[in-house]
């Protein structure tokens, strides 16, 4: 029983992948960097979780046309990303085009190769950042296009178990699963030592906070 | 009024820049290549047909993945691609696990960052190879994921205006509008010189000869 796990290296991932584990599935795991600022970073704790979890392959995907193309101050140093609490309905610029499609479409297109019945995405819809391709009915219509796109006996199921949860339930869910969030990483802005405002990092402190656990990782601020 | 054009430099793609242009859009043609036998080719008549068509930008894109994940005769030389007619109802091995999805994908960024209208595609369902990922019902459903991960201010249409054409009926549609066929290519298999017995080969040869025009391209038998 196979899955492929998008393994970004942040503690959401790093809790779907133990998920997927605990439920029996040979992971397959997949990284994509896409030139974000702490892409060394993160890709250093896909490393370590993948070993720490025994991944059966590890593959990393690097891809130049979301910088290319621009339209993000994920990639784009020269757009300010926010630092303070935000307008909950606004879509902050840390949204990257359609990235979670071209994710998907690529897990997708491995899990048809592998003969995957599984495609764990450690996204959340409650304690997110507002953009649009984390929304449930975004991850219904990625799932009618599995359907649709893939050959007829292919079946493999998009999975999103931390969907509904908050960030505290996912710290909860994460420290009776055992999940080592000492090799996970969130900060969106600096690589070396968490920010501890931006809104990755305010989303996750929160989460430990609310959970009444400690984050072992450190923040400057 | 602009439009992402997925331009590969097959005679559909030609087609279809020529449909886009004629409804008066500003062409942004994406080219992707992903280690098919024929990449450089194709690459060279993108180009040249970019230039004919005066698009505003041409942005190449190169995919590793799916030659590392491997699972199709386009790319992997040690599959056979078929030279004879098929079961109408088997999807050949040239089949490119999801490959419409990662394209799409990476088109529905760019028409994002740029303000695009439009997507326009040469898919064709009619005379076609059986991908699963070129039925209507994946359009359909490629339509909806758009709507449902952009930001919803955003309109983007794909666009795929030869879906429902025969091979015949797309030459006919191309001589009225004067696309240079002789600045496309078809094979797969051969870049040099077209091999006329693969499946691409022969779908071309039967829409022309159907359509009562001379391909302008030599083939070798």
């Amino acid at each position: 029983m196979k899955a492929v796990i998008l393994l970004s290296g942040g503690m959401d991932s790093a809790v779907c992948c133990a998920i997927a584990q605990s439920e029996g599935f040979s992971l397959y795991a997949l990284h994509v960097r896409y030139h974000q600022r702490t892409s060394e970073k993160e890709l250093r704790c896909a490393h370590a979780l993948a070993t720490h979890y025994h991944v059966h392959d590890f593959k990393e995907l690097s891809i130049n046309f979301l910088q290319e193309i621009g339209g993000s101050g994920l990639i784009d140093s020269s757009i300010e990303l926010p630092v303070t609490e935000k307008d909950a309905h606004a879509i902050p610029p840390s949204y990257v085009p359609f990235r979670n499609s071209i994710l998907l479409s690529y897990a997708t297109a491995w899990a048809e190769v592998i003969s995957a019945e599984a495609i764990f995405y450690g996204a959340n819809s409650i304690d997110f950042s507002g953009y649009p391709d984390c929304r449930p009915r975004y991850f219904k219509a990625f799932q009618a296009l599995i359907d649709a796109g893939t050959k007829d006996d292919t079946r493999i199921r998009l999975r999103t178990p931390l969907a509904t949860m908050s960030k505290a339930e996912i710290v909860t869910r994460g420290v009776t699963l055992q999940v080592p969030f000492q090799l996970t990483w969130s900060c969106y802005i600096d690589p070396d030592m968490a920010c501890g405002v931006c809104d990755s990092c305010r989303l996750r402190l929160k989460g430990f906070k609310t959970a009444g656990v400690t984050d072992p990782i450190v923040y400057r601020s």
